[in-house]
């Protein structure tokens, strides 16, 4: 209840941490996880997460907020602070393979994955039994080509003011500029492949055309370049000459679950910075 | 010694290993080891690998594939018949980066690479002390725009009658059409990047500069296409935010030694076959 | 429909690999896949995995069978052969813990399980809404230190007749030689340790206690011996000094099920030859 | 040039982090890299490591040692300070088989190993020349049941002052409690096991007899229990029922010098902590 997290992105140069610490310090705070990166001491950037425990924090977030910001500007500091009790809000978006949701659902389910699922929105109505058993909100959305723009605006609707984050857990489409554009680094998305190898549609036909050894899945941040969003999470797993589409698709399924799951975990706990096409990841 | 291998391509149809059982049976050589492998049983190709024991194979070794041509015929089999005892004769190319040769006459000395590794042939005198010390012929050959074609020529004058198979450890020059020709399936390169991700120059800058997560190496016959032959072995390491170029060098060492090993040990153990652009590797 | 598979061990000596293919090439029978092992081809055992393609094979099964006695008897085999068509009938048992039954119901219902999920036995109540809807039979079986044999004798009345196959889905009882001498390599077992790591009750605190970079899971099949059993497959994902036991368990969880998920479906594809103590995997 | 690391240990409180920031601060130094670890901000152990850049470093080193004594006695810290470019001084100790000794030198002449590799001692001569074209001094040091104790004499006085860490690369002798009181935390073994799975002898063949799927390889600091000493590092890599004892023996091979050489360079780079029976590894 009393534990709080902060990441911070600025240029670096001497006095950072030290500032930080006195800040923290003299506001009785306890930092109990420090995580930091600089891309180069000499004119790099620097990038910092903390976990703190303060008393009544809830209470004294705002308050916090405030005097840290002079020591913000001084550093140029791009920053947040979080109560890390304050769960944030999802919306899953998914078309009609359920694999990448159903994990979703199950590790929130098991109390691992510590956030609020505020609904799921499909453009298919095959899961919707399966969602509303686990008490979440179910929408179906239809888009066709016609409809993308209508359907867009619906999307928004249903989430706007009741959602931080937006997992694409293989859904089908792509998402237009404007809606980007209000949620940005806020997005994720799976792409069934080992980016930036296989970019774009069919990567298990193309991995099997090529004949690769491995196989693997990719989480990202969506942007507006089509799967070039900066990268989160990634994993393998082997395959060999004896796996056809199919059998790659069926391995597939396992990676990108573990891999989408992990990188919402990461988002969720606060422990992602995005900087440029990059992701520093504090785990 | 009197262990045999055979390897198999044919397009599949019933009785291939009945026939092929029949003849091993009857030549009263015993089937030790067989892989096979069929895309399709319904006119798909048809791939096998045996290993078998029979007395006194060296002498009889050319009368055993006489006879086989005639069931090969009637198969339409692209098929070859090696002595296990017999050892594979190697030139291994190579430039300045020394990890991957050095790894190879290293498993060489320690009795896992079962090949003669008859000379090394670089573009930089750089190697010659330490290749020597193992007892292996270093010829330098200086490779500049204007001498291309001549030290490709010196290349075929120096392994013609001598060499199977080539390793290209790390040789940062393009092997020509011309050469390329002369072995079809026999010259193996590693390419420092997980393939077809980061085709071309500097993969590891391009892995950095893209943000991904896992690093790899691919080991492939080489074709006319750059970095597009028929892959034999890949493998990755996963790598984080903290890791710059040099890092991802240092750690993509690792990888490429042990991928373009594993490679040339099944390629010297008749483990590959080649079908359009993929291998089948029994392993 | 018309797809058999056949597991054969035996002795090793000249002649096996012929007589059978002899045997499946009189039968117009087509072999469309074919794995063997040998630990020694002189006095060793020989293992060896065919599918076949043979029309009308439903029917035909029974009288192959026959025909192939002659065979088996002259090279002293241990020997099956199955329809493939028809599904292995499962019986998961399961006490608290969910994940290893979940990953088996999805994969399942995926159509990535291809078996028969006849019934779901547990010590407590606590998921049969989620097994039954799946259209699944749940029974309650309460055991306590006085009622242990009670239990099991419901067990074998609940399964006798209708179930090949027992799945220890994190089912914390230990099973009596009486039941095991019905199911002999027939109940797999989920063990939540890199076995013979941490064998015995609570191997996530021992894993924690002795500082291992490294966690794992095996899935064995079921002897008297306490987590001996033949050992079918394992795999390990990295941890750090910053996991503590509950960390440890959240990441075991996800390996238990992948390993448990993998067991037993290699096991319900035939796959797995036990001999001694250890299993023969052909995947 | 400039660049120091500092490790600290100590019983969690509020404000360590402030005090150590504060003193870098004060003493005009940049924190380019903190990482900590707690291992309960309420009464348990805080771990942490600094690395920082201060001017003329090497000359102030022992002033910084002495200011910072009176923060270390108030927080009770057990704790190191080094000159990041004073490197490390190992004495390798070898027995008959080679891999990780070369990987060991090989690593260090890639400058990959940032060490001083000051000897290598054996109980046998089999290594010398190789070791000498190195241009390290190879001391050969027979040791038989009898003169076990004259050659730990002879080990003490020929690495006495000269070497801060000792790696036993295979070696295949027992350390004596007299010896290890002398380099506590200073000599890492590599055990060919994943350990605490097959501790003691034939550790390969062992695993080959409980046939389990993933060998691995074990780094860790040796203490008077055998194979019982804080783990630094470890790895694994799949097996088959097809390795034989041979098999898993040469794949080990590969394991052990990846392990070994892993922990061997975060040792000298200062980035393990030991506490208790575990390490902290800051990576």
């Amino acid at each position: 209840q009393n534990r709080g997290r902060m990441l911070i992105s600025c240029p670096d140069r001497p006095g950072i941490v030290a500032a930080v610490s006195k800040f923290f310090s003299e506001q009785s705070a306890n930092i109990v996880q420090s995580d930091q990166y600089s891309m180069d001491p000499e004119g790099g950037m620097f990038f910092m997460r903390i976990e703190f425990d303060l008393d009544n924090l809830a209470n004294r977030l705002e308050g916090l907020k405030k005097h840290f910001g002079t020591i913000a500007e001084s550093f140029m500091m791009d920053w947040s602070m979080h109560l890390a009790a304050r769960k944030k809000k999802l919306a899953i978006l998914v078309s009609k393979e359920d694999h990448c949701l159903l994990e979703l659902l199950w590790q929130w389910q098991a109390g691992d994955l510590y956030a609020d699922i505020e609904m799921v929105i499909s453009n298919h109505e095959d899961m919707r039994e399966q969602v509303e058993s686990f008490g979440i909100p179910y929408y179906y959305v239809p888009v066709t080509a016609d409809t993308k723009k209508e359907a867009e605006q619906k999307h928004l609707e249903l989430i706007s003011g009741k959602v931080d984050t937006i997992i694409l857990a293989r859904y089908m489409q792509i998402i237009s500029p404007y809606f980007l554009q209000h949620y940005p680094n806020q997005i994720i998305n799976i792409h069934h492949s080992f980016l930036p190898a296989f970019v774009g549609g069919k990567p298990y036909a193309q991995a099997y055309n090529r004949g690769v050894k491995l196989i693997g899945a990719t989480a990202h941040y969506v942007t507006e370049e089509l799967d070039g969003g900066p990268i989160i999470e990634q994993d393998v797993q082997r395959v060999s000459h004896r796996d056809n589409v199919d059998e790659l698709k069926r391995i597939g399924r396992h990676i990108e679950r573990i891999v989408l799951a992990r990188a919402v975990k990461w988002h969720v706990e606060d422990r992602i910075l995005v900087y440029q096409n990059k992701t520093v990841v504090f785990v």
